[in-house]
Parts: structure tokens; sequence; C-alpha cells
């Protein structure tokens, strides 16, 4: 009897070749071919789900931002605005193996997206996500008497803090682990509340 | 008569031609036929000077450092810390067409030398080059009373910081501009001191 297939399932396992392929091999090398052959698949059996690699990649890529939201969604946003913001960035930053995959596999996609303008509007997407989230989290801390013109500045400097660690805990694991990421930003959070 | 060429000319050349490629087309097209081609050359005219993808690729990155370092070696040092760390961190980010440029090649070596060992000490001593004059800045405005790890902390802060800009004055240049970029720099250094 054949396995029945979930499809959502199996669009998650290929999205997950193509994360694998990505960290290992680079993004260049997530073709279609290499992504079915990552996935035990044929291209064929592969096409059924994604009509094109460019489709395969955007699922690919959406995936990390759905994850992220995911988490940050389940998270108890009862707490504390110093306490919320701590958990919501530590979901953000590549604190885990699985949040490290998610990181290297969006680097790779901002960087490709640079040139490719099919995938810029979901690299904008994830830009955009991202800076709401941090701007929620200065507002909150700031309180409402910050001036939209301050609660803007320190959510684009929360934010490019955020994505400058990440990318330097993709290239110098060995310095920036999650104890020092967790550090930087609570000695960020203690300056601006 | 031939023209007579230059041969440190022409390897800046090529290495421009390399930029130029990986900024409209990605990192993944910059081999030697396309960059020969945009350089006006032969292929056997670019592998006189370079005698692999490989070394031309590391020569056209490792030009993005040695311009960084070569405009901050430029700068009057005996300015006072902060306006010599306005100074300095203005060449880092890219605050000029010249410095996007050298930040779009930069982004994508990043990217690529995640699965590139041979990339990698590249990509690293970019990083160390970068680390250790935000040190020396931090150090100069912190004073000598401050602690070792104070000066660290804050050095990698302010590192990630620069690098997130970076990351997002080529993403979102619309939303972070010279100016911009300018304004939070001057807030963080102003937190700082």
């Amino acid at each position: 009897m054949p396995r029945v297939v979930d499809p959502v399932e199996r669009r998650r396992e290929l999205a997950e070749a193509v994360w694998r392929v990505i960290r290992r091999d680079g993004l260049e090398q997530a073709s279609v071919r290499n992504v079915a052959r990552e996935a035990g698949l044929s291209m064929g059996s592969l096409r059924h789900y994604f009509d094109s690699q460019s489709n395969l990649l955007a699922f690919a890529l959406n995936m990390v931002i759905e994850r992220i939201e995911q988490r940050i969604s389940a998270l108890d946003l009862q707490a504390d605005p110093r306490l919320r913001a701590e958990r919501v960035l530590a979901e953000l930053l590549p604190m885990d193996a699985e949040r490290q995959a998610e990181n290297e596999v969006w680097l790779a996609f901002t960087a490709r997206a640079q040139a490719d303008p099919e995938l810029r509007a979901l690299r904008d997407r994830g830009y955009d996500v991202l800076h709401a989230g941090c701007r929620r989290l200065v507002q909150d801390l700031l309180g409402a008497g910050a001036s939209t013109d301050d609660v803007d500045l320190q959510a684009e400097r929360l934010h490019a803090l955020v994505d400058g660690l990440a990318v330097h805990a993709a290239t110098r694991p060995d310095r920036n682990g999650p104890e020092r990421m967790a550090a930087l930003v609570s000695r960020h959070l203690d300056d601006l509340a």
C-alpha cells in the first residue's frame, strides 16, 4: 500500500531540503534537481508541489518568516515590557540550532535578493515584519510619552543591532554565542529604558 | 603601437568588473567568462592576471577591505574621540555610491563564504578589521577607566549596529539613507559617552 502523503507536510519537507542544500552548498546550488535529490524525490514529484525553482525558493524563504511569526505569537505577551522584549528578541536571534538554520537561510536569501527582483518582495516582507516587531517593543519600553521620532529612531537602532548580531552569529559563532547575544541585547534594553 | 598596460591598474579594473557583475547579476554569475566579457578582455588575457575564479573573487573582495583601510588611514586621527568616531564610522557605512558598491559586494561575499571555505578566511579578516576598529573607537570614547569587559561588549554592540545598518542600507535604501544612518550613529555615540 503506498504511503499517503500529506501535501502540506510534503511541501514543508521540500522546503527543509532547500534549507539543507543552501546551508551546505550555497543558494546557487538550490536547483530543482539538487533539491529533489536531497529530498529523495524525482524531479517530476517535486514539480507536482512546486512548478518552478522560483516558487520553491520563495516558499522556503517564506517558511523562515512564518516560523518566527508563529513562535512570537505563541509567547505570553502579557508579561512586562522589558521581559517581553527579551523574549521576542530571543526568538529573532539565532539562539539555537533551529534558529541558526533559519538565520543562515535568511542571510543567503538577503544577498541573492539584491540581484533577483522576484525574491526582493519577500525579503522586504521579512524586513517589515522584523521592523514592526522592534517598533512595538520600543514603543512599549519608552511608554506613551515618547515622541514618534524617538520611537522610530530607537526601533531602527534595535532592528539594526538584531540584524548585525545575526550576521555575526553566522560568521563568527565562536565569538557570538547565545549568552553573548543575550548580554548585548540586555545591555541595549537597559540603555533604552 | 599597443597600449602599455600597468598590471596593477589592470587587476584593479578586473576587480571592478567583478563588482559590477556581482551587483547587477549576483555573485553566482561572476565566472571568469562573464567577468572577462564585462571587462572587455578575452578569457586568456584575464587568466594572465588571475589563474582561477577563486583568486579573482578573493582579489575583488580584498579590495573592499583595502579601500576602507586606506580611507581610514587617510583621516586626521588627531581629532577628539567623538569626532574621530563619527568620521571613521562614516567610512565604514555606505554613505555614498562608492561605499554602497563596496557594501553590496561585501554582503554578497559574506553570504557566499558561508558555503565556501576558501572565501571564509577573507571574510573573517574583514570582520576582524572592522571589529578592531570599533574596539579602538569605543576604548577612546570610554577612557582609561573602562573595564576590558565593558569595552569588549560595547565594541561588539557598535560593530553589530554598523553591520546591521549596512544590511538595511542595501535592502531598504529608501528608509536608511546617509542622513538617517548618521543620526543613528550619533545617537548611539551619545549613549555610549
